[in-house]
């Protein structure tokens, strides 16, 4: 990034903008990068264990909000709008919930693969950057439990109210994941099968997302809790797998930040939302958009014909400042 | 905010998206709030103490910048057209420096009271937003003077490397505020002597494009260090003075966080970013876009067909989640 130390404010000054900048253009393979073709996608899927009484809504609502996309009433058709960027919504087999993973894995492994394959194939070549979401009633119990097994603390470290679950669902959620993780001690030591035993098919997708990206170095902006739950399995097996995805932002889900912090990831925001969609995704996306339009934008010291020598003119201090 | 309640998500999960929808219409009078007419003002002024030797470039670069804003080649230029404001420079006699407050007061009260009703004057009445910020070598050794006057603590607590000083560049600032904190030492308590003492004519302006809002309801978003030190002589006058500004960002020069928390203030954004010119505050506006896109944008529970019932559907679990 050579042009970033010619432009005209002083070195760093515009922070984890210039790191934003850096990234795209490392993982797009060219500078400056572009933003000019963004996509999010959407998935979403529907949950078995909602029939454990986990959620503040009904699972019907995963099938009305996708009418709200497809309708653009919702939050993240404003925010795609405002962000210039292009929406894509994919609802995956919303009539056939995944089973109730307190009694069974939530996927069989065909199940869970084919989910993964969408994701992956969901991901267009032509893209500049990828933003991930999701809308599933239940899925931030799916997203605990990942969690959970994966890095331990159970129900009580992960569990959080989701779309507002009050003290009796919040407690209902938290027996639910430690009687799941019971369920499938089995299969603690294995991410992909932690994957298959407690995601949902959006999740799954989420996970294939990001390697399809990967694959075609298009960077990636993740959205709250449930997705960053879905590529935890992927760091698990292997940390550098997810370096070319960034935290939109934390979100006020109990456990997105310790999740975070376990993933090694610095979001870019942080304004107690949690509504999912990709809605954090999409705000984060703003702040890209401002660092390239600086990066692209500025003159350099010479075109502006704005020094940038150390002060060292009259200066009546002994030794000038550095 | 009637309309809040009734939009697909469920409540409080915009966060603090929500919250400032509710400012923008508080202070603006009317629901739902405007962004169509946002301006940003940045003021420019030259500091007598340069000759101490307390910053990384030379005096010459405000005037340098401010012909560089006007070409559009600065960072606020980028960050003004991609946040749709109109950006406004108000360059306050350059070629005449404050004196050197380690040897007087830095303005006489006439001159901090001309530069004061400049920037009370360059607010705009149709202006629906105002984002505040400026530009001049040597401001932040004065904002670190103000606050220091104002919450104590000299120029160790609050004395950062502004656009770039070394070691010696930061012992020098140090030692500079420390001295005129000795020097003014009689005026101590009394605020706006403090604006005008260690102050400059930017610093002035904007704590009187703050008071010109004010008047005018206008809501406020300003930017880093210098720009909040600028305000704080207001705020420690009387608290509520300033309930309709917010602080765009936290920036990397070590004083803003100690002052906002002075201030009770808790910024929007926090990327490391140090370069004053409003730059924090032209990236929070595009936060207040999102949150506004949002809430004009999105279809009621009611026109979107969603159930917004707490679930209730033939849950197995002894009683369903609220």
């Amino acid at each position: 990034m050579q042009r970033e130390a010619m432009l005209t404010k002083p070195p760093r000054s515009l922070g984890r903008l210039e790191d934003l900048v850096a990234w795209l253009a490392h993982w797009q393979g060219h500078a400056p990068p572009r933003l000019n073709n963004v996509e999010i996608l959407v998935f979403a899927g529907n949950h078995g264990v909602t029939r454990q009484g986990v959620s503040a809504y009904p699972a019907e609502v995963t099938v009305q909000m996708v009418a709200n996309f497809a309708a653009g009433g919702a939050a993240i058709n404003q925010l795609a709008r405002t962000a210039d960027a292009q929406l894509r919504v994919i609802p995956l087999t919303l009539d056939q919930p995944t089973a109730d993973f307190t009694e069974q894995p939530a996927l069989s492994e065909q199940e869970f693969l084919a989910a993964v394959a969408t994701g992956c194939a969901a991901v267009s070549p032509d893209c500049d950057l990828v933003c991930l979401g999701e809308m599933g009633i239940g899925n931030t119990t799916a997203a605990a439990a990942i969690a959970a097994a994966l890095f331990g603390g159970g129900g009580g470290r992960w569990v959080g109210r989701g779309t507002g679950v009050d003290d009796d669902g919040l407690a209902r959620k938290r027996s639910v994941v430690d009687r799941a993780l019971a369920r499938h001690a089995a299969i603690l030591d294995d991410p992909l099968a932690i994957a298959a035993a407690f995601g949902g098919r959006e999740l799954a997708a989420i996970l294939g997302a990001v390697l399809g990206a990967r694959r075609q170095r298009i960077p990636v902006l993740l959205d709250g809790f449930v997705c960053t739950a879905a590529v935890a399995p992927l760091a698990k097996l292997r940390a550098e797998i997810i370096t070319h995805t960034l935290a939109g932002h934390v979100s006020a889900e109990a456990g997105h930040r310790m999740l975070l912090e376990e993933l090694g990831h610095d979001p870019l925001i942080d304004l107690d939302m949690r509504l999912g969609e990709a809605s954090g995704a999409a705000v984060a996306l703003l702040l890209l958009r401002a660092a390239l339009a600086c990066h692209t934008g500025m003159a350099t010291f010479a075109e502006a014909g704005v020094s940038d020598k150390p002060a060292d003119d009259g200066a009546q201090a002994p030794k000038a400042a550095g």
